[in-house]
């Protein structure tokens, strides 16, 4: 942890709460290591949890000349925990401990494969908010014919207001541009017809904020033209968002038990399937959404990456990295720019009841 | 169209929306006769459309001995109409008419796959609400683990208040009753938590008022346990619950496009895709929504199946088969009694400003 590497030039680093996923510390130790060795040691890693558990566990890798470090944080906020609750006592857990060292600015960003709601209140308070963003917003990534779709909000905003997702498409669309690298980024609103008109309240008034701003709003578009990737962006409060978000994650689970059972039936399926496994895994693959690593929280004083309990290594290394690049790319700047540019939006449409 | 058959006992007569699907009127003639078919002419299928173009169309077919009628109607609602200025402007449209026939009870059903706002407000204006029905509810059908999970609202009711949540799970559960045979159905709040007090708003105070109910109300369900047949009846507001359905309708369609692109890569890959494609077709079926033909319309005073524009005749048969089964099941009878039991709510739960 010192303050600048051996070139004088600040070193980046990368916080990783190691008590996150099910798999912990083990899954995160990995995950680290592969993220360490594919970036060639260009920032550091600094496990954050019990010290000693910590290290008897990176006694068994190979770290020699890996660049990381231990910060001691004795206590652990499960899955199972009320977020509200489990931050108010567990003050020395390794979420509050990794978010405060983020916000002292002693590291760069906090990854964690944790309590998602813990993380997403921890990183709000801890953090604070960027200037002109009422709500944080977590993203979600959709895998779609043209690529990556960035749905947000995901979960951490259940009621909203239309600026709120006006925000969200802002935050998303510089999301996309940067980490994506899609010129002018194409933003949809989740609604349940095409035309202007149709929603409910608070998609009807946020259709018009969006059709005022400066963004590339394209309109609404349907739960169907998600996967088709139509939009870049699709922006939606977090109730729904977060229904359609474990709604897909089931879809590979129920496929993939349903393929097993055909399986079963008889000895002509099991050979075509064992024949298939190959192709078929590389298409579920691709709507699997561990794949992707975690998720960002956009808008909070920092950078926070969120993945599943579950994480892989893989996906752990893959958080890492995508943390790294938020910070190469400048996020929260471009961010806090975006809003501050926002259009000012006419009475009419902020004088809304909802 | 005599109102009694050659027994003395009156003939149950289903009206057909014979210009609903964009393959009409072939697909619903063809799927009227396998109906007829199947169920030995016990009922009697009106055709509503323009009557010389729907009986040149019968003509190609044998349908000697076919207990079917036609009721002209000179005007077609489109797709892309705006319900409420389509039912306004088009009076003699086959919706229209459709439903005017069962308001007058020379119809017991009315079954289109046409334009889903018309048919929803035209049943809804037309045929009126049940007693103590505050919003008619449109439900859909989910494959799962567990055989087929309703729910409801599938987009009817885009802002919902708690009691509307509450009324659906009454319908729902008398639906799962009736034709799934359950005994005692599990009604699930589709919420992004399962613990109470999870969830926005209406979630929470829809939680309390099921919790006092006389319903076998099993508490929150996520997104993920939909496919699992966690519930019988997933309960939700019509935003969401279209979005969640649209994004399920899609999943099909891109998996396939996919499998169709990996077959494509190679001549391993296209054989092995020759030989898997029965069961491929098999599996993929059970998530093919146009198999379950229409959905039904609950909280009217009457029977209103509406099926999708791509609808095939299999699912026109369907849909008909299921109002017959509908009307043997006095399903609104039932509901009544449901909603008359429904249990008196206090009125701490029901001061909700929401």
């Amino acid at each position: 942890m010192d303050e600048t590497s051996t070139q004088g030039k600040k070193t980046i680093r990368i916080s990783l709460d190691a008590m996150g996923s099910d798999s912990a510390p083990r899954n995160e130790i990995e995950g680290a290591l592969e993220a360490l060795r594919s970036a060639k040691n260009r920032f550091e890693v600094v496990f954050i949890g019990p010290k000693d558990d910590i290290e008897n566990a990176l006694s068994e890798y190979d770290t020699s000349g890996m660049n990381y470090s231990v910060v001691n944080a004795t206590q652990v906020i499960g899955m199972k925990d009320s977020p509200v609750s489990a931050l108010r006592e567990k003050k020395d857990s390794s979420i509050s401990v990794g978010l405060n060292l983020h916000k002292e600015k002693k590291t760069d960003a906090f990854v964690s494969a944790g309590n998602t709601g813990a993380v997403v209140s921890a990183s709000t308070l801890v953090l604070g908010r960027l200037k002109r963003v009422s709500r944080p917003t977590i993203g979600a990534f959709f895998p779609s014919e043209r690529g990556v779709t960035l749905l947000l909000d995901a979960g951490a905003v259940t009621d909203c207001k239309p600026h709120f997702l006006h925000e969200f498409a802002i935050m998303g669309g510089i999301y996309a541009q940067l980490m994506f690298h899609r010129d002018n980024p194409k933003i949809g609103l989740l609604n349940i017809g095409e035309e202007e008109g149709k929603g409910d309240e608070l998609t009807k008034a946020t259709y018009k904020l969006l059709e005022q701003s400066n963004l590339n709003f394209i309109g609404n578009i349907e739960g169907r033209d998600v996967l088709k990737g139509k939009a870049d962006v699709v922006v939606c409060d977090g109730f729904t968002g977060n229904v359609v978000l474990k709604f897909a994650e089931s879809v590979i689970g129920v496929l993939k038990s349903k393929f097993t059972l055909y399986a079963e039936r008889g000895l002509r399926e099991k050979l075509w399937m064992g024949m298939m496994r190959g192709t078929l895994r590389k298409i579920l693959k691709e709507f699997d959404y561990q794949e992707y690593g975690g998720v960002p929280l956009l808008g909070v004083k920092g950078i926070t990456i969120i993945g599943h309990g579950g994480s892989t290594p893989k996906a752990i290394k893959n958080m890492i990295l995508k943390a790294d690049e938020m910070i190469q790319q400048r996020m929260n700047e471009r961010i806090e720019s975006a809003m501050e540019a926002m259009q000012t939006v006419p009475t009419s449409a902020t004088s809304s009841t909802i």
